[in-house]
């Protein structure tokens, strides 16, 4: 067993890999905590730096433990060891797999981030759940958007509950936070992208609207939607529903019109 | 304030919420929990049978929660009043709203429900998160799929987290639970349904299947996809996906398999 061991959980190192579970923008504004082997492996693959992880004294006995191990040292990640009662205290899951790192991602400025030519930017307004907004990133980089960007009042990114939900996306895909709604549309108008807003009760079929040039799609809070004055003046797509039902879940919504994007530009494709 | 006032949390019609909650096939087989403002107004909605309803002391300041204050009164549900603390003892939210209900709900067989002409049919064959088979069941009512099906080691629908993430859509589409593999396949060869299933890596691109007639769609677990022997012999569906992203969170995935359906279906309704 490799690793230096950490056996108090009041190690000062803990405290940090604590801070960036909280998402402290005081203390630790440029971490992010990958929790699991899974977002482990994506972080490995983005070739993010990650500052430290920890690892339960059990872990490494099967084959893909093992070539986590094996990753984390070719990349020099300092690596410690922790008891199981030292690592739940870091752990933000019931059943922890043992492996935890402290990845440095600084976060990006919205102007700075180049949706390219093909560009499909999403961007979250008031979106609340954590799992919602982390489902919604990995759907956008299954979907191969551009980025993806949340706006003041959306909860962050930095969840440790949205980076797992985004399987490993969250260290991946470029990704801007806490715009405010004038950046949005400044960000918008300047990179000449299309908007459009969901809506649950009017607006345009989503598969009636033309996805194939460069656009944005605005997806606002799970139980209030858009807030009046600031983006209800970009034309809606509506997703048409049966029966009674008054909604979907945002991050299903999200994907639906994701990958009619993907639809239209693939058809789009093959009649050239 | 109207309805018994329950003091203890020793109270045997709590330990019947509790063990609803639990989905105890033993004790409570022919029961759910329906909880929170939104489901219980679903709960009315659908007409099913409301054992009992417990509230909060203070439920009933806001005309919404008054309209539904009513329509417990309308339908003769038996009303109770709880504190705080006796009422945190059955909810399962951590915030609760302070309205919870016990719904007559048996089990439904799946060989008596019809599917009908336009059928389209979920089956969870193993999805473990009642988060993602809640959001499957709410985006399936969306879809105006004719009714979604588990399979035996698929997490419980009744679980509250599932009926919490079904938006109350569990009380009103039809649903059957637990069938097992033979009896899935039975049932679609008799209701000449196509079979698809999903796959992250092989299969038709799913726009290209045609989905207007009548269809069924298997859907794996979350990790591990279909157990080998019973579900791949059908043909697969694949969602491309963009870059090196592995797969899509299955609910999803479910909503844009669902909703591809529907978008091809209103097209054929449109060229006639």
């Amino acid at each position: 067993m490799n690793g230096i061991v950490l056996s108090s959980t009041r190690n000062p190192l803990l405290k940090t890999f604590r801070l960036a579970a909280a998402q402290s923008r005081r203390v630790a504004p440029d971490l992010a905590l990958a929790e699991g082997i899974r977002i482990l492996e994506e972080v490995v693959r983005s070739g993010r730096t990650m500052i430290a992880a920890v690892l339960s004294e059990d872990f490494g006995k099967t084959p893909r433990q093992e070539a986590l191990l094996t990753a984390l040292a070719t990349a020099h990640v300092r690596t410690y060891r922790a008891s199981d009662r030292v690592f739940r205290s870091i752990s933000s899951v019931p059943e922890p797999q043992g492996a935890i790192a402290l990845v440095r991602m600084p976060p990006a400025s919205l102007k700075d981030i180049d949706p390219g030519t093909q560009a499909v930017v999403l961007f979250a307004c008031g979106i609340q759940d954590p799992g919602n907004l982390g489902t919604l990133i990995r759907s956008a980089a299954a979907a191969g958007c551009s980025l993806v960007c949340t706006t003041t009042n959306t909860t962050s990114v930095r969840n440790p509950k949205a980076i797992r939900a985004s399987a490993g996306a969250f260290f991946r895909l470029p990704l801007a936070e806490n715009a405010a709604p004038a950046e949005v549309i400044a960000y918008c108008r300047k990179r000449k992208l299309q908007v459009f807003r969901t809506d649950a009760r009017s607006g345009l079929e989503y598969f009636k609207a033309d996805l194939r040039s460069p656009f944005a799609l605005l997806l606002g809070n799970e139980a209030h939607g858009f807030p009046a004055d600031e983006w209800l003046d970009f034309p809606a797509l509506r997703i048409p529903m049966a029966g009674a039902v008054e909604s979907l879940n945002v991050a299903a919504a999200g994907a639906v019109v994701l990958f009619e994007a993907c639809r239209q530009r693939s058809a789009a494709l093959n009649r050239q």
